[in-house]
């Protein structure tokens, strides 16, 4: 089974909680590939270098020069930061954003109805370059980053990434995918973390989302799941990244 | 023959010099390896971020802050803008630091009797990676950055990457090196363009040395290349980043 996992910016943001994860992830057996997100720090260096933050009905517009931004700081800062502390824990990764090796193609967003600048859709990935690299022993750690083919760098959504990566291994080999997340997984109670629903399909989804269970940010989270299960990656898990090495934690999607 | 090309930041600083070099590059036939220095780009992001830059005698200090700048900068935007750029000339590339695939180990230099912070002697080049990644079709594209194994990245020479590179490389296969620069390679009147000496060894450079017609910042170089050369890389060529497709152009050194 390859493993990939997904982890957000409150695990970036956060140097205790992302050593603690570095550590487990680097301990994890099997092969993995790992998908990052942004977190802060694209903001603070944006408003350091003056760029205003443009949002359109509560959405980030990657303009040039914000692409330019979150190339350095996804693509450099981050993705180097990460893969140089898998190394020091005997992880052998190798930075990837969808340009290297072309491994993600995608296109840009059309402008209409709204432009939200250099951002991606995904058209393919090339898992080919993925199982060889895996094959070598090394692990993928893939930025949030892709490019059109034209020579421009596209901002891309890191769950996205991690689902369409998921699902183009899965074409190859067993394949399961990790949402690490703030939370514990999908719970009965937000408020309960011992609520945690263990499993999920689409039979019940479809009771939880009747019964007003699940909801909001959730509901958008389990359709991409089990769109994900369905095409072809054995589960989609849902955890807290403290609990990244537990096999009983968190909400296991399944087909 | 694998070729590895080394551009410095002349070539970077320069966009239309730089979509020049990537046509060039992208249409070279064979297996291929690029180094890219890095260029004004991260002295005025410092700049900008208000980071002080602190030089002893004539060499900048890379303290904590300035390492983080010179991985985004070297190791996210103006790699990741080379390998798009690179993709959509049909070059399939993929960027490269030391850390990823831990392709390149060093360790920092030591504070004494000067501190330069991070920055980073290299102890050895994995070429497996490199070998695999050309067997794949696939042109590695390094920033002049490695690491440590211990978690922290270390700024480097790209000419040291160059050349430490084509040496590991040229164990496994038939290797020569490109010092693409500003001029059109080793000249007897720096004044003169035509006065280009085509070829160098060591019983020649001496001579020159001797003469008086090689001096300064050409000493290092040649004698650098001359070291290279003498380890295993078939030739050194030094020559102007606009003749890279001109096999009649530039200064050869050979052993």
């Amino acid at each position: 089974m390859t493993t990939v996992v997904k982890i957000g910016g409150n695990v970036i943001d956060n140097p205790d909680e992302l050593r603690t994860f570095i550590a487990d992830f680097a301990a994890m057996p099997g092969r993995k590939v790992l998908v990052h997100g942004g977190g802060k720090v694209a903001t603070q260096i944006s408003s350091a270098l003056g760029i205003q933050t443009q949002m359109i009905e509560g959405r980030r517009v990657t303009d040039a020069q914000t692409i330019d931004v979150v190339t350095m700081v996804y693509g450099g800062l981050i993705n180097k930061r990460i893969v140089a502390q898998l190394q020091s824990k005997g992880c052998n990764s190798i930075g990837l954003s969808g340009a290297d090796g072309n491994v993600i193609a995608a296109h840009r967003r059309p402008a209409k109805p709204i432009d939200y600048g250099f951002v991606g859709d995904i058209d393919r990935v090339n898992a080919d370059l993925i199982v060889a690299l895996l094959n070598q022993g090394v692990t993928p750690v893939f930025c949030a980053l892709t490019h059109d083919g034209a020579g421009n760098m596209l901002n891309c959504n890191a769950d996205t990434i991690a689902s369409s990566v998921a699902t183009a291994l899965a074409a190859k080999e067993p394949t399961e995918l990790i949402y690490c997340f703030e939370k514990a997984g999908v719970m009965l109670d937000v408020d309960d973390p011992t609520s945690v629903i263990p499993t999920v399909d689409a039979e019940s989804f479809a009771r939880l989302k009747a019964e007003g269970t699940v909801h909001s940010g959730m509901l958008p989270k389990l359709e991409n799941a089990l769109h994900t299960v369905g095409a072809g990656v054995s589960s989609v898990i849902i955890k807290h990244s403290r609990s990244l090495t537990d096999p009983t934690a968190g909400t296991t999607i399944k087909a």
